[in-house]
């Protein structure tokens, strides 16, 4: 696979070099690269193989979309005793929701890897889902089952996944926070920022401002946990004003 | 679990009682046998765990799905590196058909095993389908990832999954030969019987009658594999004759 490693050779991120960007997203040492820049390769840079089989990473999104629902079964069913098979396919369906691996793939910006012929803003919304499944499939090819899974859990279980919130049982904060805000005529701003502390994990902190104080701050995996941390706290703190 | 202990104990089938007929059918020991016994629970024996959770099938149905799901997924991303997605997920599709699974645990006799408060004949066709899913699952959960690939491997890839065949690439000898003999006013016969040689892995044989003649026979590890097998030989020692 000379032609990628030609073609792509070039591919580098801020802060570092190709390799060393995924070794800290992934917390392991990727051991062949090449499927990694398989799987954030457009189509449209129209690669093939020598046997003339396209390379892009629509393939791996298959696999990894198969690895991803197997994962997520296994952790549901042992998660939810109580659940039957109906609940825990949509559970499931929830979880690996088109919405829901977009945001992750988002938030973890996996879209400064991605070579193509197309300007970054001109993709659709679902290509951020659509190579977090295909990095799934690289992670499956490259380093088996058990990394995967491992991966699964530290990227989308641990940070993603509450069986609560899914099933609607907890209402969000953040919705609390901001009607209360907007009946209060209060500006409100969630500042989020990337932490950078030395957690093998990226986390994300914010600090939410009511009337130009910071209210509460809180820090997560994903920008959406924390923003909801951060409202569950300043619901506490103003509980006797916002009820 | 000394519910399902107690109300299964008296499960045994001919031949052996439960512990050595899985043995036996899953190639390896199983480790914990009450897994196995809950994925041959029907849900009309309306038994329950402690907690008051159903003790059934069901849920290791959903387990087994998502990874006979994965394993496809995997060896038909490494098997066919010229299908693109499209091809990949109709191929899986067609692998992990309802009468696909069916038919693997008709062959398979999985039904021997069932408990249930209904007699065996008045389950529908896809009982056969659903307690293989459920068997899958159990292995999963018994012995992990790396077991069950091996089972749907011995028991699903190997026996069943001939691309060519899949994408109709390749005739059915099977057919054509039935065509041939009903056409020419021919009496035709495939005798099959399990055959119990030394092999870990359960065979079907068949002998193909034609008139009160065996023209041909053949030995696979499921009865539909071993009737092809038997009709392409018949049809090569014939083919003067078809034509």
């Amino acid at each position: 696979m000379s032609v990628i490693r030609n073609i792509l050779n070039s591919r580098s991120s801020k802060g570092g070099n190709f390799f060393n960007s995924l070794h800290k997203l992934l917390g392991f040492r990727p051991k062949n690269i090449e499927i990694y820049e398989r799987a954030f390769t457009h189509r449209s840079l129209n690669i093939k193989d020598e046997l003339g089989n396209p390379i892009n990473y629509e393939r791996l999104e298959f696999l990894g979309d198969a690895m991803l629902g197997s994962v997520i079964a296994s952790h549901l069913y042992q998660k939810v005793p109580e659940g039957d098979e109906g609940y825990l396919t949509k559970m499931r369906s929830k979880i690996v929701s088109r919405k829901h691996l977009n945001e992750l793939g988002k938030d973890m910006n996996l879209i400064r890897f991605v070579k193509s012929n197309i300007p970054n803003d001109q993709f659709g919304v679902n290509i951020h889902g659509n190579i977090f499944e295909a990095l799934i499939g690289a992670i499956y090819l490259d380093r088996g089952y058990k990394y995967c899974t491992k991966f699964i859990y530290n990227r989308v279980i641990e940070p993603y996944v509450d069986i609560e919130t899914l099933e609607g049982r907890v209402i969000s904060y953040k919705s609390l926070l901001i009607e209360w805000c907007q009946k209060q005529k209060k500006e409100f701003n969630y500042q989020v920022y990337e932490d950078t502390g030395k957690d093998e994990l990226k986390h994300f902190a914010v600090k939410l401002w009511i009337d130009k104080k910071v209210i509460s701050k809180a820090r997560a995996t994903s920008k959406k946990k924390a923003e909801e941390k951060a409202s569950k706290r300043a619901y506490y703190a103003l509980q006797n004003k916002m009820n």
